[in-house]
């Protein structure tokens, strides 16, 4: 079967794993290194599509979970799929729910960092706790709706159908997460099963594909996920396993911090074909992972937490990050930033801003957005002409210090 | 001194008081008659300053209360003014604070409609409850913040002094409000103090406009705000007194009925200057307040409730209002409006606004205003067209009989 996206490396940088290059989907071209616009409800939240074009948004990763749950994957189809419903023209990735069967599984009610260092025992004992949404069998995953409790199941099977029915560009493959810290035989049993899944997926995906081609459709691009959490010979077991059913491009899973990308993601770019790409799942939430990922190897990233923060008024500057509620902010006429280019930046001021928050004016929540996923891709943006001119460790080295000071993420070296 | 506006009445339409017109002022023209978009706390509610412009907003208007409770008149002038604060470079305009003295005073926790019909006895006892924020005495309003509870006194000349410092365009005389159904005593004091005030705004606006001259800034205009409630001699004796006066411009203030536009308006604009703009203060909630206004001799109006309503999911359509959280419309694939050219309609269904606003997205707010904002712009469009055409009693009628079928507000007739 023919291949539903094209990648074309363009540049690499010596001594490193990152490249520059091209993903071509059938709504247009992604140059990488990206960053993938979080749009996880069919929106991107208090924005439109074409301010997401305008900051220089590249591609929307939509969340199969939740379009299941609201509208409905059918709702989305026949609206004339992802793109279509939400009025966006350009390349979308849908992410596959194997995110909410930890989240709302193990994870749930007590967050992430908090299961991070209890998850022990054996498998059995650690999937089933008393209040989780999710329950992972080798059949798939049961979920009750965090809406409105509704049964429902989740295989390898129905995560393809959804997604191709929600018509993303670029699927991803369900997986099975563990908390990070996890003892060694639940983590190797969560990437097993997540093995024979994607060769499930793989299956089913190339059977709606052949429909597609049948009905004078677009294809559709897998990627299959990475897991084994931050256990080396896991790691590399799980990319090489992999990277030889042949997917579209890979997602590297799990939950790990900026300081783990030189060791977690090198195993697993490394490892993985050197010809397809590499989407690192929800990461990007502060500069530290943008140039750690790109340098280990990454073509692309996403992450909701540069609009979450902009909501809450925490915003980028190159000098790191302010709140722009705070009251020193009321009568500063300057933008959030003088170095931005973002249309808040040129036209707002850090004291209208701050009224707006004080205010709970929705135009806040929205020229807040803007401008982080602005500094974010803009940042990206430089990051990739720095691969081609070799300035790549000059903007690294001037860009971190800068934003960090003295406060670098642990186990970040600049 | 030369006047802050000019304006020029371009046609009549034989048989009623209405007329086309153009209010030119330091910052663009307004073709009235005109809808003005609300802008209360310098921002129109989940748009950006583009997107006003895009639907076809002429002006914004803000209000003085608000902006001096946050972010303070101060802040709002050393940005520059309220359009510079903003990002706003069109015509603007504020409101006086009066309608707070009403809102917060007597209405205050009661609601106007709530105060309409208990309003009695004299003065002096109708404007002391227990539980108000404001308190009127001859020499002006004493308010509480409804923020902070911070005690802080607002005098026509301070109001003058706080919307020069604002800087809009066009300004509001500090006026006392009344319930619409208060005894004929209460109506008569108020209006009475009101004139006495609007003589204080003028003598104090003249020496603003100086200063401005002084140093080289555009002059400000100011409009005087018409009161006599229901009562036909007190309206006619207001708009008489505050005609003589030579504002700018004229405001017709109170509370009252679409059905009552044909009576009350009237008086008061077969009374004023003919030559003067007439602005009707808080009213345009619906399709009858605009068309009978524009009859009865309006040239501007303002209000909230297109936005105010689309953020709560009550859309208009040629067909009349729907609530787009409605069951009924997560399949439906047609836009708000198939009539309708606004960006919204343009761009979106039903189906997906339906699910903003099931799933509490922002940019269901944001769609749903623009639309409503379209709809009584484009109406308003079509109205003064038709004055120009001599269409007019024809659109009245197809709209309006289109729009309410068998529930015409009472007293409206077409």
């Amino acid at each position: 079967m023919s291949s539903a996206l094209s990648f074309t490396i363009t540049h690499r940088l010596n001594g490193t794993l990152a490249r520059t290059g091209i993903i071509a989907t059938p709504h247009g071209q992604i140059e990488t290194p990206a960053f993938i616009v979080g749009g996880t409800k069919a929106t991107v939240k208090a924005l439109t599509p074409e301010q997401v074009k305008e900051y220089g948004g590249q591609a929307i990763l939509a969340n199969t979970y939740h379009l299941m749950l609201r509208p409905g994957a059918d709702i989305v189809q026949a609206a004339g799929g992802l793109g279509a419903f939400m009025n966006y023209d350009g390349p979308t990735f849908t992410d596959s729910g194997g995110f909410q069967v930890f989240s709302l599984g193990i994870a749930y009610k007590k967050g992430i960092d908090a299961v991070a260092h209890t998850q022990k025992g054996d498998a059995k004992q650690a999937t089933h706790t008393k209040d989780q949404l999710a329950k992972v069998t080798d059949s798939g995953a049961q979920f009750r709706s965090h809406i409105d409790g509704t049964k429902l199941m989740m295989t390898p099977e129905s995560s393809m159908e959804l997604q191709h029915a929600i018509g993303a560009d670029i699927h991803m493959a369900f997986d099975e997460l563990t908390a990070p810290l996890a003892s060694h035989d639940i983590i190797e049993a969560a990437m097993d099963r997540t093995h024979k899944w994607a060769e499930r997926c793989l299956t089913r995906h190339d059977e709606l594909n052949a429909e597609h081609i049948a009905k004078g459709e677009n294809l559709q691009a897998l990627y299959g996920v990475v897991q084994g959490a931050r256990d080396e010979s896991l790691r590399k077991q799980s990319a090489t396993f992999l990277g030889n059913l042949g997917f579209d491009g890979y997602g590297i899973g799990g939950v790990f911090e900026p300081g783990e990308i030189p060791s977690v993601v090198r195993w697993v770019n490394e490892t993985l074909p050197d010809d397809k790409p590499r989407h690192l799942l929800g990461m990007g939430s502060q500069p530290a992972d943008l140039f750690l990922g790109v340098e280990y190897g990454v073509d692309t990233f996403d992450c909701v937490a540069p609009t979450r923060q902009a909501r809450n008024g925490a915003l980028y500057t190159y000098d790191g990050r302010i709140n722009i509620t705070n009251a020193k902010y009321q009568g500063d006429f300057s933008p959030i930033d003088r170095e931005c280019d973002c249309y808040s930046c040129q036209h707002y001021t850090r004291a209208y801003i701050n009224h707006l928050f004080r205010s709970d004016e929705i135009l806040g929540a929205t020229l807040a957005s803007i401008h982080n996923e602005r500094f974010v891709v803009r940042t990206v943006d430089q990051i990739r002409e720095s691969l081609k001119d070799a300035t790549y460790f000059e903007l690294k080295q001037s860009f971190l210090s800068r934003y960090y000071g003295d406060t670098l993420p642990t186990g970040v070296v600049i």
